[in-house]
């Protein structure tokens, strides 16, 4: 908010506290629902998109019109379009959440007191989660989804691109709350448009009970920074492959290749490589000559450049870039320290592999690299929910608060502790 | 901060940075050392606090003289003052962290996925934990036993007015510290004084991993505000008791009065009790009169007053406040639902008691009731780490994020994910 607020800003931010309240009263109702009764949900929030597809797909192309006329690139383009073919997607997604087991009343630990009070404590939903985030409009039923699931009211705050998508997905996933008998307002989109409305949002401390940002590194910083509102983390992933002194150095250009090229544009693909100097000349060349043919454009240190006239050289800042992209960033390190030292440095705590047949040189990796994922011999790329066996996954954090890496439904809640007694007091 | 920086605060900010870059370090050390390791140091603190006890009463004796200057109360005065047996009691809390089990290294879940990958989530340390706290010197030696038992660095901010005891502890600890072998730098105080030297350390954000306010309710709502870095809230407790409609209400007179007074001034002492309306005439004329004679001054609605003419009237405010002294805010409720509708409306989400006998309106409360602890049928004053079996406690979280509740070892790491494989690579 720039200077004093005016009434249109008041009002607005009236409007984003009252849907906050509407959602609290939600979330008493919804914490108290079987799982019978969110499964049954889950099925009909489906079906109705299903149902209502063309409904969608006509706001959709408004959207469509709107970021064409904009000037969007066709790559955001396409990430923002939906068709029969996503909007089925989105509903098949709803029916493996409702196929997932439900978290709340899980009895995390349970046992006697010496003075006989029984003591559980019990999985409860979160109360209200407030979700901000990007282009797609798919991850609006699916964190819609994943939070009726958990017990969870959600307050959602998409893209302003997708507005008509989003405003047409929740109308249909409200109507279909109400159909089984679940509290409309479990689903919200935040209202007013703008930075500010999101500001009210960070800022509803007490009515939102946890705020998860996903998108792109700026979006985060400025919820990170913005809130007053516990926040979790997610997504920025600056992923690092140490190919050690003692590789199977096949074994290594498989997983780099894999880290790097089989999806560029996601926070779980590798963006350095560094490589132990005693087998730098075995390595680098086979390396750099099949990071070449994929395509790769790698951003060296002296040593990498040495190597491949075709290699860029590395800036200080490439060492911290997610590119997102077929590039790569290579340095040749004296010792698996540096590298642990070289990741602390520059990583931001996602993932990061070491390829190695020392048992000794696995163990001090595991032990000096604080990711929230630590991959010995394989691909970076298996840090993720659906991988992991969660079946969904609302996002990756990568805070080391509540939730860290893959984040499945325990992850969207909190606990309490419930004590039995027969008239104990204390002494 | 107020206005540009001037040289002066810019260089406290600088301290500040570079105090926790050091603990950073210090931090990677820690980290890796074994329960033995840290075992040892903890026992050195203590041996070392009992033959300095000296030098810490002497310095102790400093910021009583000025607290004493300063006009400030008696019981203020008791928390601050250090004697040889509270210093003993210091190091007795040392040993005692030492007898417990380890948290590093847990594994929370592990499994094989379909490829062979093998998964593991473990505890690790936070990294950098900071504490703001008030007055007690004996916070010092306690927080920064419990950081160097979870691997965790500590930056220890604490009352101006205990400043030379706090230094005093400080330093006795880092000598033992350094005496094992473990980095001096894992326990430091934040260099500067008054507040912008507090905000220099939540603004640390990516330095500092975790603050913990430890104090009263402006103190913590100060933390959560102007905060970047992720905060666990503590302490702030306007806990209930609850007498239902079928109660017993001898056991509720005892509950009732074990929660209000037999420790006051502790945040799980109870603040407000409701009484269902069919009760009332049967439970508050001997209610009120065991209450006077314990000294408690009742703030009640109308239809409590009309039981005794000792009763004040309420406020809108009593039902909110925390009074931490002789004093119980009182009302009548129609129904078990009032009375979880007053608990959401007024409390804090710490600790509230409900007294009855049916088990339905037990599993009602229960559900209906968000709070960190829910007790049936005993004393509020139950919800304490020492009382849950936790051995010690570095406070009491009444956020629903990362911890709820009594925060012992365990609460004060994160975790990570360790994948192991023999060259995986995703498809």
């Amino acid at each position: 908010m720039t200077g004093q607020p005016t009434d249109a800003n008041v009002s607005e931010r009236e409007a984003v506290l009252e849907a906050a309240r509407r959602a609290r009263e939600a979330a008493v109702d919804l914490a108290a629902r079987t799982r019978a009764d969110k499964d049954a949900a889950l099925g009909a929030m489906a079906a109705a998109l299903e149902a209502r597809t063309v409904e969608i797909v006509t706001a959709n192309a408004k959207d469509v019109e709107r970021a064409r006329a904009a000037g969007t690139s066709d790559a955001i383009i396409d990430r923002l379009r939906l068709d029969d073919q996503r909007v089925r997607a989105m509903a098949a997604g709803l029916r493996d959440i409702a196929g997932l087991t439900d978290p709340v009343g899980e009895v995390v630990r349970g046992y006697t007191l010496p003075n006989g009070l029984e003591l559980r404590q019990v999985r409860v939903p979160f109360g209200v989660v407030g979700i901000i985030y990007e282009a797609r409009p798919n991850v609006t039923a699916d964190a819609a989804g994943l939070c009726v699931k958990s017990g969870n009211a959600v307050l959602l705050r998409g893209s302003s691109s997708a507005r008509e998508s989003n405003t047409a997905i929740v109308a249909v996933l409200r109507d279909a709350l109400v159909a089984t008998g679940l509290p409309a307002d479990a689903i919200q989109l935040v209202p007013g448009e703008g930075h500010d409305a999101a500001k009210h949002l960070m800022r509803a401390r007490g009515l939102v009970d946890v705020l998860i940002p996903r998108g792109g590194a700026s979006l985060i910083r400025s919820v990170v920074e913005e809130s007053t509102v516990p926040v979790i983390e997610t997504g920025v992933g600056n992923c690092h492959v140490y190919v050690d002194a003692d590789a199977d150095l096949d074994m290594a250009l498989t997983i780099l290749l894999n880290a790097k090229t089989q999806r560029p544009s996601v926070c779980n693909a590798a963006e350095t490589v560094l490589v132990h100097a005693d087998v730098a000349d075995a390595f680098l060349p086979r390396a750099l000559s099949a990071l070449r043919e994929a395509g790769v454009t790698v951003h060296g240190d002296e040593r990498v450049q040495a190597y491949d006239p075709a290699v860029v050289p590395a800036t200080e800042d490439d060492w911290y870039t997610e590119y997102l992209s077929l590039d790569i960033a290579a340095r040749v390190v004296g010792s698996l320290d540096e590298a642990c030292e070289h990741i602390r440095r520059y990583g931001s705590g996602h993932t990061e592999a070491i390829v190695t047949r020392s048992q000794e040189a696995a163990r001090r990796f595991i032990q000096r690299v604080d990711s929230a994922a630590v991959v010995v011999n394989a691909s970076t790329r298996f840090t993720d929910g659906g991988e992991f066996g969660f079946g969904a996954e609302i996002g990756i954090s990568t805070q080391k608060l509540h939730a860290r890496g893959p984040m499945g439904l325990p992850e969207l809640t909190s606990t309490k502790y419930v004590l039995v007694g027969e008239g104990q007091v204390r002494g």
